[in-house]
């Protein structure tokens, strides 16, 4: 049973990993993030039981990587002779085929086990402030094991589990990133242009669910998601397409009074929510 | 303060004002609904006193018709002449240009007073199994008066506060479409549009909250709504270009590896999201 881990930056989903790790896994977690308040707020709350450093990635059973694409490959690269060869490290990227090829790369390199990780959860807001121990309460955590040891994927599910994950989901990079695209990248980009309407500005009084769900994820941080968009660019856009061809469809059908079409493919809509038990 | 009711439809929004009107605002509710069973079944549960008669239409202080656009204006025409004069008629049709000139006509014709109207509430459901009184709570209610006077809006707004709606918002038929091409038609379509993607069949495992969310709608009465979608062609079509171009600058900033420009984008949205304060 995995018992000390070190978690690498403690955002929204690094700090809700420590606390879940801690107070539900029962583990010993240590911290790093590059602002000293944020640790010391995590030592503080008790999220983590002090800060970590290198003598600490040497002897982690498990080392979570919270940090963007590129910062979590650039973490790797520098600290990568400090990692123990025991220690089963993953990352939280949203994408995958940018970043596994490179951490296996540093995994063969290195002599420690590498799997990636996306757990698929998250908020409007960012930052260890906002960070929880029951943010994955359910939610699906997706590993991508790059050829990673049995028990290393073992290790991960394990920690899951007891986080209280709902459920854990293995399958490849590309798998992974051509589905995030349709799941969670298309959803985010529609809710930033869906609220750059002129109308946007006066829904107060005129909307209900539909514009607050729709709507919901325009929220975004810019950073992060033209970070994950550009490293998922063939699989996003490919979907983006697929999606402007449907609405195409519907917007001709509304153009041409063409009832029977219009409510053709209303009903393809349904059926397709209806046939996944939705 | 109007006691006697009449509420025309007794689907998800009639019986759903039946139960309301009923229950919280403690007036009289009389029904008419073409499936004896569902009268019968609002008899039962006592969202309704008793099934409506012609002299009902004579005597009723307000009158509901809670109808599909066409079905409204054809009720209206069937049964004008028994409608009282004093009897503040009104529909709850989610697209008002369509049918407010049609009702203001009648109106004219036969004296009553008429004020569209537009419950900002719904389901994914159908039908008055799936009625509350409590849709309402928290929703706007939109009112077109159309040249109606003061005293009949006022007699709809008190019943709505008395229902528990959380606002009532009056403004034109053309105001009213436009708007609510934006906040609910786009909305509807998108979901369908969404859900048609090939990934939709496999999301299961790979979603969480985004997905959810955009996808709800599409659970959408495809017989109601290809009504609504062309009655309100012209706003609608309006809108779906406006969210086609942003989302094809979304998709040309991705497919160039334009960083600036996603970043700009997406802070717009979030830009606009915050200035709303959601």
């Amino acid at each position: 049973m995995a018992e000390r881990v070190v978690v690498v930056g403690l955002g929204l989903i690094g700090g809700s990993l420590a606390k879940a790790l801690t107070g539900r896994a029962g583990c010993t977690v240590l911290g790093i993030d590059q602002n000293p308040a944020v640790v010391e707020k995590a030592v503080a709350c008790g999220a983590i039981a002090r800060e970590a450093d290198a003598a600490d990635l040497r002897d982690a059973d498990v080392l979570y990587l919270c940090l963007y694409p590129q910062a979590t490959i650039d973490f790797v690269r520098a600290h990568g002779a400090e990692i123990g060869r025991q220690c089963v490290v993953t990352d939280t990227c949203g994408v995958k085929s940018a970043v596994c090829p490179a951490l296996q790369a540093l995994s063969a390199e290195y002599g420690f086990p590498f799997v990636g990780g996306h757990p698929m959860a998250g908020k409007e807001k960012n930052g260890f402030d906002v960070s929880e121990a029951a943010l994955f309460d359910g939610a699906s955590y997706l590993l991508t094991p790059c050829g990673a040891p049995e028990a290393a994927v073992e290790t991960l599910r394990g920690l899951a589990v007891r986080m209280g994950f709902g459920g854990v989901v293995v399958t490849t990079p590309e798998h992974h990133d051509e589905m995030i695209a349709y799941t969670s990248q298309v959803p985010h980009i529609l809710a930033c242009a869906y609220v750059l309407s002129p109308r946007c500005l006066e829904h107060r009084g005129y909307s209900a669910g539909s514009y607050r769900d729709v709507s919901r994820v325009a929220r975004i941080n810019e950073q992060l998601w033209t970070e994950l968009f550009l490293d998922n660019g063939a699989a996003l856009s490919r979907e983006l397409g697929t999606l402007a061809e449907h609405l195409a469809q519907l917007k001709r059908a509304v153009d041409q009074k063409d009832a029977e079409t219009l409510r053709r493919l209303l009903r393809q809509g349904r059926e397709r929510k209806e046939s996944m038990g939705e």
